[in-house]
């Protein structure tokens, strides 16, 4: 079978099922699309197309096998295999990151912390220790780096990405709050805290 | 003109085209839906499809209002009034959140910091001083909060949402990596911080 290209919005949804479906306990085998829909916030006609262009398909009155379909997303995800993380701004943010569960359980591994502060360069962060941003080009290369997290205040934020994407990274994740620009071929996304803020405050306002 | 109810999946997506709108230079006028459908990263009919709950349209070959669009957004968000929150674990995260520009910015004002840790109540963090859980529920009454922020480790994050419960608070934004369950009434999100890394690693196994 020719798999179809997998659309962005699909791809964008993947991980929300990947965590539904790792929410529900441990021995439960079958999922129907209309409950995993119901748990990710979509429709269930939504999730069965998504799915599709996995190669997946869940059998009428049966459902889903959890099992077989974390591993076909995890597959999809390139969740698979290890990928070496470095930070850039070790402030409250690039610490909390440092030492954030979810990361090792997604095989997220972080490498590298860097700061361009001398106060910060040299104290140790979760078992790391802070280097310079000097020297994230050489780290990037040794410890084969694929992503870059950027946790520095905003008006670094486009240095820091410049610096990045000349270190040779291709994919960053951007927790500053702002826009940044990257070369073609580099990957950013962006991370805004807020986002579900203003979902809450949508259900808030309507109830009065 | 009767307005129907906005879907859960259009809700989660006003946040996102808010953000793009705001990330348009001051002074541009215009936008076409095909245009902030591609920074935003959907598709042209969803975005003219979600914004017509709005009861907005756009004017074929001219396209949408900026500003207008964004005070539309924000009026069905809830964002044209302030939002007092409070943030229980007093960790990285949380101080990360304390300090966080992209609250103030959409009117999320931090009115209190809560921890069990006896360590850190009394502390300072962002001119608030951290103040123990057992405050939590004369707080939520005097200042008028609407919404809880759960930064605590996982092990935690149940029971501070019980309390938050009895507290009277009606929505929580949980950044505890595991899930949480609420009475009925009380409007839970969570925030996984790896999702959006997830969504790289897609992008990166693709291209080899």
């Amino acid at each position: 079978m020719v798999k179809r290209p997998v659309p962005r919005v699909t791809v964008q949804r993947l991980p929300v099922y990947l965590r539904c479906l790792e929410s529900f306990p441990a021995g439960r085998q079958r999922v129907s699309s209309d409950e995993l829909a119901e748990v990710a916030g979509v429709l269930g006609a939504k999730i069965r197309k998504d799915l599709s262009y996995l190669g997946t398909h869940g059998t009428r009155g049966v459902g889903y096998d959890i099992e077989h379909l974390k591993h076909e997303i995890r597959m999809e995800l390139g969740l698979t295999r290890d990928w070496a993380v470095v930070i850039v701004g070790i402030g409250n943010l690039g610490r909390a990151l440092a030492n954030y569960g979810g990361f090792g359980e997604r095989r997220f591994r972080v490498v590298g912390l860097f700061d361009n502060d001398p106060v910060k360069v040299g104290t140790r962060v979760d078992g790391l220790t802070v280097e310079s941003l000097e020297a994230l080009g050489s780290a990037v290369a040794a410890r084969k780096v694929s992503i870059g997290i950027i946790t520095t205040p905003a008006q670094a934020a486009q240095e820091v990405t410049d610096e990045m994407a000349a270190a040779g990274l291709r994919s960053i994740l951007n927790f500053a709050p702002t826009v940044i620009r990257a070369p073609e071929g580099v990957e950013v996304r962006r991370v805004d805290l807020a986002t579900e803020l203003q979902v809450l405050t949508f259900y808030l306002a309507k109830s009065g």
